[in-house]
């Protein structure tokens, strides 16, 4: 089963080299790819297809499949495949294997877990939240490396996130823990499509952040467009910023009385809209309280490039010790 | 060493009766007791001083000295001592065993853990936050029962609480997890002695309850006042109630968010103003989102008495293994 190539040795042992299919499903896309005992993406093994609000579940049924063949198409003869690691966007149901992302409508208690196995029969599959999947990266190979208490948190077309603590994933019923994006955030009323108010991803998620500027006379569109206005110096660019900052600061603050967090690991494109969010974060989470044991938490960019959706499923099978295991 | 009474049989295999030394320590009081392996306070054990914003250290020294004394002579002759377990205002410094309850002004980092093993030598000595008392308390002999995410939450002079997820005490590296009082809360902006705005504590303890209140027209002066008012239909009572009793359930929104909680379980004077204060509380939890996750979770009144506080410090020592361990 070795390659006839030195650069892919067997392990020691005679152990062949063992690899996660990792898959990541979210509102816009569904990838995988293979990732290695190192955290590492297997080059020319990562595989995309779209999904989105419109699209109707044969059609994501085929982007799943078709990426997840061309993933397993991609071991190498010395290879061992250990198992398949899936992160979805929530709601999910880690029990009942069903996923119902919020921006992917046509499917809600979708059984993608059931999909999948019967994809590659005979191989483990294990389903967990994006955001559970994120903090597992940062933990594993990312922003928090080392840290006992972890928040990963994704801001992009929405706000997500998860948690490790103690290092490991947080124990969760449903598998839904860590959905950061819906605490509240004191003084806002924004309405959220969750059915809250003053969510934190209703205020500071890129396309709100965007709407909050446009009603103060910006003119651009996009996240993208707000980066170069900020970075021009504009004063709505300026403010919105300070906005979302101050708000994912607050909610970063909040979590930290509850949680007692070492860290906030901030991913996402959102989140690259200037330093200057993560400035008025961390000048928030001082401003908020004299505790000190908030007051410690750091708020870091996330160490992850845009393969962390995909490194962090892998954890699910390279790290499964770090799981709860539900009750099923 | 075993009891000539048969009521006070030695265990099984001759093994003498463990109990736990437990010491609650808070802002008005520290208390005292024995508690047994069933989480039952033996009787006559429980011994009580006050401490307060007033007290100087050596005050405070002398009331815990007080209280501990007594109840280790309560422990019968054939009982075993297995330990001690301090629960305490926070916030704590777990690792270093050190205390600095906001309403105790006289003890700030004052070290706590070896004073009380001092008192005692060779006893080991637990020392964790109220809070987390509290939410092991629930979860051995209260409404926590069987709970895998719970949180204990005390309404009273403040807002506290702690958290057990997976079954166990949230991992907490300073041991100040749980602090349910200090996230904030969408909406309001009430000043809060914490440094921050609209967290719980602000809008919902009781004296910020009975202040509103007063804002409004109303004439007591306590609690109390407000609970014999909300009896008889006043609406300024009414009112105020249902503001607290919102804050609640937001906040248990919020935090279910994050941790996907089974049951939240509150206790403290203040909960029991009326049984309104549930039931706003769970009509904001059900208004507060259209995520299943969230709704599940079911917001009940505490299943422990006054003695609750005291459990849990003796869960400290009878069920230790449900402890988060710091790095010390």
């Amino acid at each position: 089963m070795s390659s006839i190539l030195g650069s892919r040795a067997p392990y020691a042992g005679g152990v062949t080299r063992p690899l996660a299919l990792a898959v990541d499903l979210g509102g816009t896309k569904v990838e995988a790819a293979l990732v290695d005992g190192s955290g590492i993406v297997l080059p020319g093994s990562r595989h995309r297809r779209p999904t989105g609000p419109t699209s109707a579940s044969p059609a994501l049924e085929r982007a799943v499949r078709e990426v997840v063949l061309a993933a397993r198409a991609a071991v190498p003869a010395d290879a061992e495949l250990l198992g398949l690691g899936v992160g979805s966007a929530g709601p999910i149901g880690v029990a009942e294997g069903t996923v119902s992302p919020l921006n992917v409508p046509a499917w809600r208690e979708y059984p993608l877990r059931r999909f999948i196995e019967d994809l590659l029969p005979g191989t483990p599959v294990t389903l967990r939240m994006d955001g559970v999947c994120i903090a597992l990266a940062e933990h594993w190979v990312g922003a928090g490396r080392g840290a006992g208490n972890l928040l990963g948190m994704i801001v992009s077309t929405g706000v997500g996130g998860g948690l490790v603590l103690g290092g490991r994933a947080i124990p969760s019923p449903t598998g839904n823990g860590g959905h950061i994006g819906h605490i509240e955030v004191g003084g806002f009323e924004d309405p959220c499509p969750c059915g809250g108010r003053g969510c934190l991803e209703a205020v500071a998620s890129g396309p709100r952040t965007v709407a909050w500027a446009r009603g103060q006379g910006f003119t651009g569109t996009t996240g993208e467009d707000l980066a170069v206005a900020h970075a021009s110096g504009d004063p709505v660019a300026l403010a919105a910023v300070e906005r979302a900052g101050t708000a994912i600061g607050r909610a970063a603050a909040s979590a930290s009385s509850l949680l007692d967090l070492d860290v906030v690991a901030i991913g996402g494109g959102f989140s690259r809209v200037s330093p200057a969010l993560f400035e008025h974060a961390r000048a928030a989470l001082a401003e908020r309280t004299t505790f000190a044991f908030v007051t410690r938490t750091t708020i870091v960019p996330s160490g992850l490039s845009d393969e962390g959706p995909l490194i962090g499923a892998g954890a699910l099978v390279h790290q499964s010790d770090l799981l709860d295991r539900p009750a099923v």
